[in-house]
């Protein structure tokens, strides 16, 4: 068995260009913060797509963004851009509840549309909004970064070709520094959920590689201080961890992997992939040593949005966007997440 | 706040020789791989302790290993032993069923004894040797290495003396790559919880700082593979993961915690810690990061048996025989391990 | 003493936008590679910054990368676009033949500009180059990212605010995997000295801390293989090293320093940096130990151009641009980085 | 190509126990520090060597070192010991002088030697016993335990194996916190070299496949602060570099090789090698990265005297003294070392 960890993740063909000369033009729905670190720089390096549109009901912090990129449309509502037809799709960076609006006005106008993570509020809106892309046969996407994450994808690839059953055991720790205040006029509780655990919990259920059939939480709320532990079992054997909190005084990222074929890997930071496999020779074999390690990280001079997952994601939603063709994770992609979400619920710090 | 992690650890004092400077002497049971590349060497290097007697009923091999060392007195069987007054305590690395009579005849002489885990084949013997130790008033320990080792210690000091409340979440993961087939007679997945997965349970409880509370088990066995994750919950409100199987090329070792004090360390393979904590002084703190991380690993020079923890029990032990202290883990201590052993049971792979 | 890894570098103030609200405008010179995936992206987060001309003779690629970005000005001439008064600043990444032309244009018509590395074919062009800036009183400015990379500007800040002295060795590796073949028009030894060798002297020049006494350079060409050990002695005491080569799968970064202040630091791929320090307080040090170890690395989800260096000196180039302060490095510091180079001559692989 | 890092070093055979039966009877010179820690206890683990006596003129250190591993010979002088005839051979851990004058004793009387470094006070002293055991035809050995450690043979053999042409460039930095003041008698910066700077030079040496044919060295002394740097030139093209000091809070070390065929290798601390070496099948290389990397740690349960190399040295001269074999480094292996000592005379901390 020979393992490369360099080889081109198999992603990469989704998020290659169309053939199709003509570039998929975006409408960017919020001029904030995410929009402007992350989601335009990042489309501005795909190269089959062009910001056509800036809407945000907020008119000097969409004159800049607008002025910045050279995009002449700047628009105060969605509707006037659905109206335009300005738009091959719309990406939103704003929160869940006008996320929630956007989407629907976007279905109902049979436009794609991709919404920053969180999507919705609730498992109710969010099973309907895809319902009704469903019905209406409307492309969605739903900004999941750490899925598309370049070594994420190197991860996906290995664990997906290496073993015809599936992974045994996948550990995810993701402990933040933050929420530790209500956001978007929700619950602290609700809002670490939507904008911190959404993370972990999607990314082990798309490791995972089957649904999970069972799952025991350990939620704990102290004051501002929240977090849990998540123990899953999957259809296919996996036993699956989440760890998550609002503790850390730096984000801490890690994942790890261990599979039924003997091969284990180890994700931290998104930056140091280690993978060891069992040693193809066993006449090469140390005396008191097995499997051999290899090791990836990324260049010196990394630049851009590959490495966390912005530019993946975007690049494959406008390559669905131009070709028709499929994006994971949509809108109904993230259910299970919800659902697993529904059922965390904190006890107090002690027991 | 600061944290110093090249501070001796807390149990350095334990260690410590005793005043007294008549060393003591120590009989060793089991002249096999464990007691020739482990506890001999460990044990020569207390300065407090002199290897007086080599029990073994296979006469070569307990001469190679007397030879070694130079003791002259070889003996058979543990009873000669007891009966010569020769040693002031017994150190024996076997098979566990030879550990339950070697410290039962101990207990039963009033000699002070360690053995090597696994202490016992089953919960209902452990907790009568543990029940006659307490009767007798006989000192007990067993060989749980990875609760002495350094890096260990310096983690287990941190947790202890930052954190009034507790840690929060505590992960350990032990994926080795044994057994694969039956060990002491006893079928794989017992020997596997009696060779491996002693050790992670082990160690979260003595991080955990309170009891186990609740324990939510999943445990697979496909052929000759077998892995379990298990979700503790503890007094305190910390939340504990093991990740433990037979399945990795090598050996991974991994212990990270959380702490309601906003610390969090990672230790790798035994050999690298990180600790981040919160800044002391906002004025200084960058823009985008809060926290400082301090880093430990051994010496490239690093040599013996202190990091891997044989050299800090010994040398406990040996101090509590001659000063009449307590030890850790005794048999007792490690009832709560054997306790939550007795949940594992496997299903199938597959759910 | 303490050292705040997670402080803002030094750099910083320089970068920050000026007070004034006009934009500097920004006329991009040459559409290649590098401006597309690097300069403009970076350019395009810089707050007080607006691309405002694209120039390049090819249409095509011209007009591809101004369409990107919403940039009406294309131009096929560096004249067209001085004549125009359209831009405040020029910012160039062309093959260096051009750098040599483009920069005098602009200092000829008193323009301020800005050109990757190199900046020139020969020591003699850059000198005059820089003589006629100094006469004009032109801002210019070279791109050597390395310099401003978010983690080099940290270590520049502890070395200075930490040892009146200065450093006392400096260990610079750059092993690259390219280029293996003529660049430029250039001989392939010119070529590597001008793509890869120019990083790491510039780099150990301007961490040294003094100007170089004396050096002693050891080269080496074999067939497509080129390879240098370089040591420099500086007024200060410092001694410092460089490895270069093409010979690597990957390319490798390292820089390791040590200061009289008993301050080590250890930098790895741009990524990874301890910095390990004395004890503060005697009383806590171990006894195997002295020194604590800091460790800083990016967040996980760092993205976009800070952490390679392009962000930083494209924004503090605009500053200089907006207030007429200073940029660091000028083409008059890049002298002698070149006057070393030229003393860099190969000789066979085998002496 | 196919890179085992798992693979035993080539060392191996040579540090094999010999086929006969009769352990090589060791007399232990030097009952202090050095020996009680490292040498005795890891000749402990030499299956085919029996510490037979102790020599120290200090009565109560000899006896408590001879008591703890049951030696019953115990001498004041090494004539005592030579006269008896009781030992194969010597080792010894001593201050230099005394290592001249023993290492002279035992090549008079036709008996096989190691010291541990330094071996000799001057080059002179050096040559005059090397050329005595030449004439004497007597093993002779020096305790240089890096070129033994583990992970070094590791590289070692990566570097043989690997590179008919041999390594391009060698870096070994080892910079430590001592000695800052005097030692043996002899000035700070003689005992510095002798204590510190003989490890990396004669590491590089052995690594270099080829004689030093040129050196440039940069010494430095200010106070009691000692540091140097040092290029080499080889026969084979190799160019080398040692950077070391006694300025470092903590021990640090670090090899790193890049080899004409285009492997890296880098080892910090000896405890973290990586290997990277150009990808074997170009289909499977991704299109921003080349090569692979391979990743080697110790067990997180390595113990003993492996790891830091005093293992594998005693191991290997008493299978040399057993069968009469070579072993390396002799008292002549150091002679390139200590010519290159000669030529470090440190300059003022300012130029």
């Amino acid at each position: 068995m020979s393992i490369d960890l360099a080889a081109p993740p198999d992603s990469q063909a989704a998020a290659d260009p169309p053939a199709s000369s003509r570039p998929v033009r975006v409408g960017i729905v919020g001029a904030g913060q995410q929009a402007t670190t992350h989601l335009v720089p990042a489309l501005l390096q795909v190269p089959h797509a062009r910001i056509s549109a800036v809407v945000d009901p907020d008119q000097p912090r969409r004159d800049r963004l607008a002025l910045r990129v050279g995009v002449p449309d700047r628009l105060a509502t969605v509707a006037q851009l659905l109206d335009g037809g300005l738009v091959d799709c719309l990406i939103a960076a704003c929160p869940p509840q006008a996320h929630e609006q956007i989407a629907a006005a976007a279905i109902d106008a049979g436009i794609p549309v991709f919404v920053e993570k969180p999507p919705a509020t609730s498992t109710a809106v969010l099973a309907e909004l895809a319902a009704a892309a469903e019905r209406g046969g409307v492309l969605t996407g739903v900004g999941m970064n750490f899925r598309w994450a370049a070594p994420v994808r190197r991860l996906h690839t290995l664990v997906g070709d290496h073993q015809p059953s599936g992974p045994s055991m996948i550990g995810v720790r993701h402990v933040a520094s933050k929420p530790t205040t209500s956001m978007w006029g929700l619950p602290l509780w609700n809002s670490f959920l939507l904008a911190q655990a959404i993370h972990p919990i999607d990314l082990l259920l798309s490791l995972a590689g089957a649904p999970a059939v069972d799952i025991q939480p350990a939620c704990r709320q102290t004051g501002d201080q929240v977090w849990f532990g998540l123990q899953t079992h999957h259809a296919n054997g996996t036993i699956g961890t989440v760890h998550c909190g609002n503790l850390a005084p730096r984000f801490e990222h890690r994942i790890e992997v261990s599979t039924t074929t003997g091969i284990t890997a180890n994700l931290t930071s998104l930056a140091d992939l280690t993978v060891t496999y069992p040693a193809s020779d066993a006449l090469h074999t140390g005396r008191n040593q097995r499997g051999t390690s290899s090791h990836w990280r990324p260049s010196p001079l990394d630049v851009g949005y590959g490495r966390a997952g912005f530019g993946g994601e975007l690049a494959a939603f406008c390559t669905a966007v131009a070709t028709g063709g499929r994006f994971t994770p949509s809108l109904a992609d993230l259910l299970p997440t919800y659902q697993i979400m529904d059922q965390l619920t904190p006890t107090g710090g002690t027991a």
